[in-house]
């Protein structure tokens, strides 16, 4: 498996992207709109948000996948279209015929996703004119996939992509995906909004639980702020255009999930490294656990404590409040059977302070903090970045 | 019932208190050891931190608690003994044995307790210095009361303090506390630091029954940062020195639970208030639950929620964020069931927003969020405070 460095979201065969600006977001001229089709119908599976004031395109998008035959995901940045209530809903079903006319498909292959502030209705005459541009616009040079990354970002300094190339006996096929996130981030069965195309080729149902247990191990395991969204949609569509098929097993199957984990995992990355207000990304890795789900639960209490993301900012050892996190993070833990590293530095050996100084391992780029529990075999990362000045001038800023 | 607003934790008859500074805190000539003294043996309860990283003088209150012979409280701020392995434990021992000898009673009538820097080794030398300084200084006077509540502080800006009178038919008796508490704050089953005494006779066993179950309804649901600390520890302390006995149950014992939940209390809103970096109290009252657990859990989520935090810090009425807690809190919520105020303006009515400004009422130093389920008949009220620039100063800049 290579890295392919051009093309983004279109490096697979077969996918359009356009983009346009109309004005939903407040900056005059920022592209706004994305929308992604495939030129011939596509198997395509999702993952979503699973909080209970999920908005209206995440009800519409859910009811319509698995799907062996979308042609196209429309994307918002700006509004998110949630707690919108029965007009959310309308305007979600109006966005998604709106493009199955312009593309000549029926409404239920389209695939919709917003983002942005919630509680306000849609800007309808907006939107609709941003999807007639971005259907005007629709390319598949390497610009209109640049122009889709920047469309869909919100609070996000950068956009997020990256594109994989699988050599196989089979052939050879490409998995891409572009991602945005930085703020209300703390995923839970989905994320974010993402958007992974592949040119393989394979069947709606095989691509869905491969999605589904690739998300659990990638994107449910990334916190900005402990905040689940809303709107977390992860879109993923096979066109087939590079004729390799992919079986429900074997290594060829194998080929193509490590393929898109690799997409989804480097999506992840710069979702973390991109938190609102970052400046350092945090890897807590919890090895030694009783189960898989306690090794997360202690891993996401450590990446989700405000205190220590805030030593982490201040480039700060004091990793008590590693420890702390740990103790109140439900997991199967004893002080005596625990020891922390923090960039290979031992801090905390059974239990027992050992004095080393891991100043220097805190004010790296990348924090990595290793707990072994002592308990068991199982393992778990979770990804995380500091909480600095940063976030809260976005947030405190941010919107009315 | 009245407010007492002399005497602090001194204004029930009977106990006494020291203070002295011994250079644990980091500011040379600030009290850091405080004493608290039953003339006679009281009877004690204590409620604890549920961290598995707990303290050493956790383990040890809580092994010594509930009693009938307390004596004394001691308290160091600055170092938390958490994570100092068998040396704290023997620390703390010893800490214990050097008040009794002091006071004159058994090491087991001395409740200990310690805040401050995780996984430092106690500095033993300046403690036993400390700890015979403040019993040198006991006194009953204002002043004694004021330094006590003064000694215990660390990030805190205030000292907090309460104190009541109750007068019944048989007799006036005064409860009162202190307590300190700033960051690292989401009690549960206790809290940080606090000291309750009364003049009231109880017996240990009711008096226990009592602390927990007001502990539950008041300490456990303040929330500053969501961080449960190794410390937490309330200690309640009735000598009997009124000559008013507080039977199991009946009126006497309501007004005795009334007179504790009104300090519990009292000193829960001053917490709340004085969060680390606060500035806006934030009350979150969630009614219509299913059940109180629930409606603790969906109160608990919006006042843990960094976005809503990070609004009330920028006076921003973002009820978005708001909802999208209450969202993903795992409480029983419908959207078309949900209704919204803030500071008594409807955001939201069943699930749809109403266009109200409720921008007034962000502004307000207590914030009020009023949110209705529309599910049940159980109502909770969880206490916290906005995130501002003050609490990433402080917590990225404390400590090493």
């Amino acid at each position: 498996m290579k890295r392919v460095d051009v093309g983004g979201i279109l490096a697979p065969a077969g996918f359009r992207a356009g983009s346009a600006a109309c004005g939903i977001k407040t900056t005059p001229g920022k592209l706004d709109v994305a929308l992604v089709l495939s030129d011939a119908p596509a198997a395509a599976a999702g993952t979503f948000t699973t909080n209970k004031f999920a908005a209206a395109p995440v009800h519409w998008s859910r009811g319509i996948l698995p799907s062996d035959s979308i042609r196209a995901v429309v994307i918002n940045a700006g509004n998110a279209n949630a707690c919108t209530g029965d007009q959310g809903r309308r305007d979600t079903e109006e966005t998604a015929a709106l493009v199955a006319e312009l593309v000549g498909c029926r409404p239920e292959a389209v695939c919709v996703a917003s983002t942005g502030i919630i509680g306000h209705p849609m800007p309808m005459p907006k939107l609709r004119r941003g999807v007639c541009s971005a259907f005007e616009a629709l390319h598949a040079n390497d610009g209109a996939a640049a122009n889709a990354a920047l469309a869909i970002m919100t609070t996000d300094t950068v956009p997020k992509v990256c594109a994989v190339e699988a050599e196989t006996p089979a052939g050879t096929f490409r998995v891409a995906g572009m991602a945005k996130g930085s703020g209300m981030i703390a995923p839970n069965m989905a994320t974010m909004l993402a958007v992974v195309t592949t040119d393989a080729a394979i069947d709606a149902a095989t691509l869905d639980a491969a999605t589904r247990r690739l998300t659990e191990r990638t994107f449910n395991r990334v916190t900005v702020d402990g905040d689940c969204s809303t709107n977390d949609s992860l879109f993923v569509l096979a066109n087939g255009a590079a004729g390799v098929g992919i079986p429900a097993q074997g290594p060829l199957h194998a080929s193509f999930c490590a393929a898109l984990e690799e997409v989804l995992a480097d999506l992840c990355r710069k979702i973390a490294r991109d938190g609102e207000g970052a400046t350092r990304l945090v890897e807590v890795t919890v090895s030694g656990a009783t189960a898989e789900a306690d090794a997360v639960r202690a891993a996401r209490a450590v990446g989700d404590s405000l205190l220590f993301k805030c030593a982490v900012a201040g480039g700060d050892p004091n990793w008590g409040r590693i420890v702390c996190a740990l103790g109140y993070s439900g997991a199967d833990v004893r002080p005596s059977d625990t020891t922390v590293h923090i960039g290979g530095i031992c801090v905390m050996r059974a239990g027992t302070p050992t004095e080393e100084d891991a100043t220097a391992a805190m004010r790296e780029a990348e924090v990595r903090v290793e707990i072994d529990l002592g308990r068991g075999e199982h393992e778990a990362t979770v990804l995380g970045c500091d909480l600095t000045h940063g976030y809260v001038t976005i947030n405190a800023d941010y919107h009315t």
